[in-house]
């Protein structure tokens, strides 16, 4: 068994679409060792508000969680597409677990307070907030956790919490218990160093050249809060954080952070 | 810590009424030793479809399940309702942990035979089909199942199960692990010897007096195919099953089938 602990992210582009999120399952199936799946929500919590008539607020990307957008959150990600996936799993011979934070106490979040914004049932994580003798208990008994990201406050309150920031704090907790490697798979190949060429995957990237690769341009926009949150997670204690195509999964690819 | 384990199922009649169900959770929280919940529906799934615009149908009883209602099913069962009372159960100091039957494989349906109603994604279990070590894994190491009826065929695929029928196998697979007592909580106190007179709750039956009560017509219509299950589960290995109010979980009451 490796010595390492695997924890990898999967967004709204494999979970909307069943072909790549198939291939994505048989290929996640086959990895060997200890690891952790986190997933995102997709498009399908968005449609069924809309099919119920409850209107999708978003501020500055997150979703604006009032009590019935709770419940629909609650129900598409801890509820169908969780169990799809965890359904899929099984059926490739990977003995997964479907959690939500509540479940075996496993991520306690913190109501993120009203003012400036107030986002309602939103939940914020910290790495302590992870439960990883649960987690250790889990992996040591061959499971394979498959976490979304609805996790509790402990006082018996769901809350809606980001999916990347789930997997950050995980990935932390994890390095607790041995080496951690933490994997973000999106729609593009990595970190490029043009934007429009798909080809232009930055290999590597550690503090060393980060800031280089800052002041010349190379990495600039939305990839930059990325970046920073890998970096973050390096310094709590996780080995390496990779940035890939979920179709590439189990290729050497992909943008890798390192110390 | 109880030598027992102690299997207890809720219907709607709980899960429908907030404040029955925040009740039900104080007192299950306050049970020791090795505990199962298991919970129906409810009315909500039958809501949900309906502000979806898709049409129940039930025959016998039983929801006939096409695709877009196993997705609505598995949203409110094993999203929605299993999460809230997890969530609840935290709240109360209970380390529960919500499962689907595909999470750690714990349980395996068989789809029913379309032959001689096609109920679509409908699944029924053996005792087999439960998967006992894994449930014992989680009782030794503290933790509470908390089983929703939707379970998986191994393939890929969820099964919308019956509830009851839930109970009674994982009841059936505890009494490997150990002493097991199976409990149904529903809205009366027990098994009535006049049914319109909610006092006269028959205290136990056991199969020496059994034959009586149903040959003089004090047990018959709806209550037979219970008291009937109930010898099943207790011919294949379970202890002692009692059928009584939710209202009065830690109290003396309710009838208690035994051998």
């Amino acid at each position: 068994m490796s010595p390492e602990i695997k924890v990898i992210k999967i967004g709204g582009n494999v979970i909307d679409n069943p072909e790549a999120l198939q291939s994505f399952v048989k290929d996640f199936a086959t990895i060997p060792g200890r690891k952790i799946l986190i997933h995102g929500g997709g498009k399908e919590a968005t449609r069924l508000s809309g099919r119920l008539g409850i209107e999708t607020q978003m501020i500055d990307g997150r979703r604006v969680t009032d009590r019935a957008t709770l419940d629909v959150v609650t129900m598409v990600y801890a509820g169908m597409i969780n169990k799809r996936i965890v359904a899929m799993l099984q059926a490739e011979g990977c003995d997964a677990i479907g959690l939500s934070g509540a479940d075996g106490n496993v991520i306690r979040a913190c109501r993120r307070p009203a003012v400036p914004v107030d986002y309602g049932f939103v939940g914020d994580i910290h790495a302590d907030g992870v439960n990883h003798r649960f987690i250790s208990m889990l992996l040591y008994n061959g499971l394979t956790p498959v976490l979304c990201a609805i996790n509790h406050d402990g006082c018996g309150e769901l809350l809606n919490c980001n999916a990347d920031s789930v997997a950050s704090a995980v990935a932390v907790a994890c390095s607790r218990i041995g080496l951690t490697s933490l994997t973000f798979c999106f729609e593009k190949g990595g970190v490029l160093a043009d934007i429009n060429d798909d080809n232009s995957v930055i290999r590597s990237i550690s503090s060393e050249n980060y800031s280089a690769l800052k002041s010349d341009g190379t990495i600039s926009g939305g990839m930059l809060p990325k970046v920073d949150n890998a970096f973050k997670a390096i310094s709590e204690g996780v080995n390496s954080v990779t940035i890939k195509s979920s179709a590439d999964l189990l290729a050497d690819s992909g943008t890798t952070i390192t110390k």
